[in-house]
C-alpha cells in the first residue's frame, strides 16, 4: 500500500496493512496475505516446539464445540455476547470455540482412567472467535484469532505446580526466541487462591498496558532465559511486577530508583484452577489407593496471531519494521538495483541461485521500480539484511550489505554475503 | 477402544475411533486426538510441499466470512442449506466458509493490478464447513473438514490451462507420496465447457463409488507418478475413466478385457472455471496494451482431513491400519515384552534411546500390559517397523523385526533393526 491507511490507530497495524501481510475481510477478520503468513508459521513453530520440548502433547479440536458442553460447565450463559452463537439446520445449538476448556476435559474424562496417565498436558493451535464489540488494532484485538492453549491434567496440588512451572519455564524461552523481553505479571487467580496464575506481558512503547516492575526484570539476557529453569521461575516471582490496576503507588514494595514503568502488550496467561472444570463434568481417574479423584487441571495459553502485531509494536521504527531473525518472512532481501541492466542482473540472478541453494530464506526484488522504492520497501517489510546489487559494485566485485535493525552498511564480496547470510542459519 | 464402535459403519471410522485417532465432539465434528493429528499433519505437509513445488503460494484466509461477498458472486441464495449461516452481536450476516472462491477473488482484485503480475496461484489449508443433513462415515465425510484449496489467475486460456495442468502433474505426485493410486476422472465441467475439470478418485475396495477405467491406469507404478509431466497428464486425460453415473457401458470405448472395475474415494477435485467469479466481482488486470482484463481463474481442492480416512479404506486388513510409511504417525513400534523384567526393560529403554537420537520416530509401548495386547495394539495402529525387545531375544543379543504390511518377522541385532529404520529415513 501505497498510503498510509486510515482505519489503523496503532504502528503494528498501520505496517502490517502496507507491507501487504493482512487484508480484513470483516470487521476484525483477516487474510494472511503470503508474507504476513509466513511470520505467523515462524511463531506458531516456536511456540510448538517449547510446548514439545516441555513435553506437551499436540492435538487439535474442531473451532465448533455444542453448547451442551458448555451448559455442564455453567459457562453458557456466563459467557455472554462475546460467544458466537450458531444454530446448524438440525436446530442444534453450536458455538465457535473461544477457548477450550470445556472441550479438553470432556476428551480427558472419556479417555483417561488411571493416575498411571498421569501428569498429561494437551495443546492444540487453533483458530479461536470472540465476537468483539469493537474489534480494533488488527490482529492485536481481532475477532478470528489463533491460539495455543495447553492443559495440564495431575492427580494432585504438588504436580500441578510443576506442570505450571514447567509452562513458566516453556514461556519464558518462547518469547526470548521470539526476541521479545517478556513480564511475568501475577494476575487474579481467582476462585483457587494462591498466586498461580501470570500473565505474560511483553514491552513495547506502543503498549496497551501501564506496567511496573522491579529493574532486576532488565538484567536478565535473552541467553539467559534460553537457560530458564524452576530455580529462575522462582526468583522472577520474587520480584514486584503488576499492571496499572493493581499497582498501588503508596504501597509498593519496590523503592522509586528501582521501579520502572513500561508500556507492554499481554501475549500469554497462565492459570491453575484445581478442580474446576473437572469436578463438574466428571474428569475424575482412579488413584492408587483405588479411590476416584478429580484431576487437577491448569490452562496455558499464548495469543500466536496476536503475537504478530506484538512483535512489531516492540520493534519497528519510522521507516517500517524491524523483525528479529526467527520469525522474519525472509532472512534476506536481494535487490537488483538496475533492472534491465543486463549484467546487474545477470549478477543478481545468479546470486539469487546461489542463496537459495544455501537455504537462505530470501525475497527477491527484480521489479521494475527505482531503487528508492526498493529500498523502502524492504525496509518497510523489515527483512533482516538486505544485499544489494548495483551495476558500480558489480564492476567492483562487491556487493551491498546492509544490517536492517541498526541501518549499518558494508560492502562485501557476494560470497562473503553469502557466508554471513548461511553461516546465521 | 476395546470394542468396535456401534456407530461406525465403515472401516476408517471404526479403526480411527479403535486406534483413539479422533473422538466426536458433535455430529460430523472430530477433535485430533495426539496420534491422529500426527497423521493429519504428515499428510497437509505432503500436499504442502507438493503445492509450493509448483509454484503456488500459502496464504490463509479466516474460516468466517461475510455474507455480503457470496451476495456478490450470487451464491448466497444459492448454496443452500449446507452453509452453516450466522449471525453476529451486531446483526451482520457471517458464514462459516464451505470454499473460498469468493473470498480470493476479492483480494485479487484489490491487490493485483497488472498483468506482469500474472500468473499466479495462491493456496491455503484451512478448515471449512459444510452442514451435511446426515453427517457420517467419521472423517470422510464431516461438516468441519480441513482442505487445501488453490486458486490460479491468468491473463489468458492458454495461461489458465498451464496452470491447470501444474496442478494436475501435482495432484498425481501428491497421491503417489501418499501411497495411494490416484485415476483422474473427467467431471463436468459445466457451463464452461470443455473437459478442465477432473475429479481425482483413489482405489478402495470400501470406496462409495464405482469407476470404471482403462486397465492402462494401473501400469502406471508411484516412481513414475513422481516423475509426471506435462506429457504424461496428456497420455492420462486420454484413458478412459467414469465414475459410475456417467459410465454407459453400451457406448464405453474399452474393450471388455481392457475395462477395471473398481471402487473408489474422491479426494480431489480441480477445476477450470473462466471468468465466472473475476467477471462479477470486478478481478481484472491492465494488459500489456492496456486494457481491463477479467482474470481467467481454477480452483484445486484436497481433502486433507479426509484423506486420513481414504487412506485407511485404501490400506487395512482385519487387524487394523497399514500406514504408507509417509504418513505413519510413528515409524516404528518399540514393544517392551516384558514389562517389570529389568534386563528386558533395561535394553528396550537402550534401544529407544538410540532410535530417538537416529531420529527414528518411534513409539514405545512400556505398558504393564501383556504381549498380545501390545502386539495386537501396534497392528491396530498400523505402524510399518514393530521392533520387539523380549527377554529370549536379549539373552540371544536379538530383537524381533516386524514389517506390519506383510507381517514379515526376522530375528536381527538391535543394531540391524536401527539401521534399517535409519537408513529408511
Amino acid at each position: 500500500m501505497k498510503e498510509t491507511p486510515t482505519e489503523a490507530q496503532i504502528a503494528s497495524h498501520r505496517l502490517m496493512l502496507r507491507a501487504g501481510m493482512i487484508r480484513q475481510s470483516s470487521a476484525g477478520i483477516y487474510s494472511w496475505l503470503p508474507m504476513g503468513f509466513r511470520v505467523l508459521r515462524n511463531i506458531e513453530q516456536i511456540v510448538r516446539e517449547e510446548q514439545d520440548r516441555a513435553g506437551a502433547q499436540e492435538m487439535l479440536m474442531p473451532t465448533i464445540q455444542s453448547a451442551e458442553l458448555w451448559r455442564k460447565s455453567g459457562r453458557y450463559d456466563d459467557y455472554g455476547k462475546e460467544m458466537l452463537r450458531i444454530i446448524d439446520r438440525g436446530e442444534r445449538e453450536l458455538l465457535y470455540g473461544p477457548t477450550n476448556e470445556e472441550l479438553i476435559t470432556d476428551i480427558f474424562a472419556s479417555s483417561v482412567r488411571s493416575y498411571r496417565d498421569l501428569p498429561k498436558n494437551l495443546y492444540h493451535i487453533q483458530w479461536k472467535f470472540r465476537d468483539e464489540i469493537r474489534p480494533r488494532f488488527g490482529v492485536m484485538r481481532g475477532r478470528e484469532f489463533l491460539m495455543k492453549d495447553a492443559y495440564s491434567f495431575d492427580l494432585e496440588k504438588e504436580g500441578a505446580e510443576q506442570s505450571y512451572l514447567k509452562m513458566f519455564v516453556a514461556y519464558l524461552r518462547t518469547f526470548a526466541r521470539l526476541g521479545l523481553r517478556a513480564v511475568p505479571v501475577q494476575a487474579d487467580p481467582g476462585a483457587i487462591g494462591g498466586n498461580m496464575s501470570h500473565e505474560f506481558h511483553i514491552l513495547a512503547d506502543t503498549g496497551e498496558s501501564d506496567l511496573y516492575f522491579d529493574a532486576a526484570f532488565e538484567e536478565y539476557t535473552a541467553e539467559q532465559m534460553l537457560k530458564a529453569d524452576f530455580g529462575m521461575v522462582k526468583d522472577l516471582r520474587g520480584l514486584y511486577a503488576a499492571a496499572d490496576e493493581k499497582h498501588d503507588a503508596a504501597n509498593c514494595p519496590v523503592p522509586d530508583g528501582q521501579l520502572r514503568q513500561r508500556k507492554g502488550i499481554e501475549v500469554g496467561h497462565i492459570f491453575y484452577f484445581g478442580t474446576k472444570y473437572s469436578a463438574p463434568m466428571g474428569a475424575a481417574v482412579t488413584s492408587s489407593t483405588g479411590e476416584q479423584v478429580n484431576v487437577e487441571m491448569g490452562s496455558y495459553g499464548i495469543g500466536v496471531s496476536r503475537l504478530v502485531g506484538a512483535i512489531i509494536e516492540a520493534s519497528h521504527d519510522e521507516k517500517g519494521i524491524i523483525w528479529p531473525e526467527s520469525v522474519a518472512p525472509w532472512k534476506a532481501a536481494l535487490i537488483n538495483l538496475r533492472y534491465g541492466d543486463a549484467e546487474c542482473t545477470a549478477a543478481a540472478d545468479g546470486l539469487y541461485e546461489k542463496f537459495q541453494n544455501a537455504g537462505v530464506a530470501t525475497l527477491y526484488d527484480d521489479r521494475d521500480e527505482r531503487p528508492g522504492v526498493k529500498f523502502a520497501d524492504a525496509d518497510l517489510i523489515g527483512i533482516p539484511w538486505h544485499v544489494t546489487v548495483g551495476p558500480r559494485g558489480v564492476k567492483a566485485g562487491v556487493v551491498e550489505f546492509k544490517n536492517r535493525a541498526t541501518g549499518e552498511t558494508v560492502e562485501i564480496t557476494p560470497e562473503a554475503a553469502l557466508n554471513r547470510l548461511a553461516v546465521k542459519a
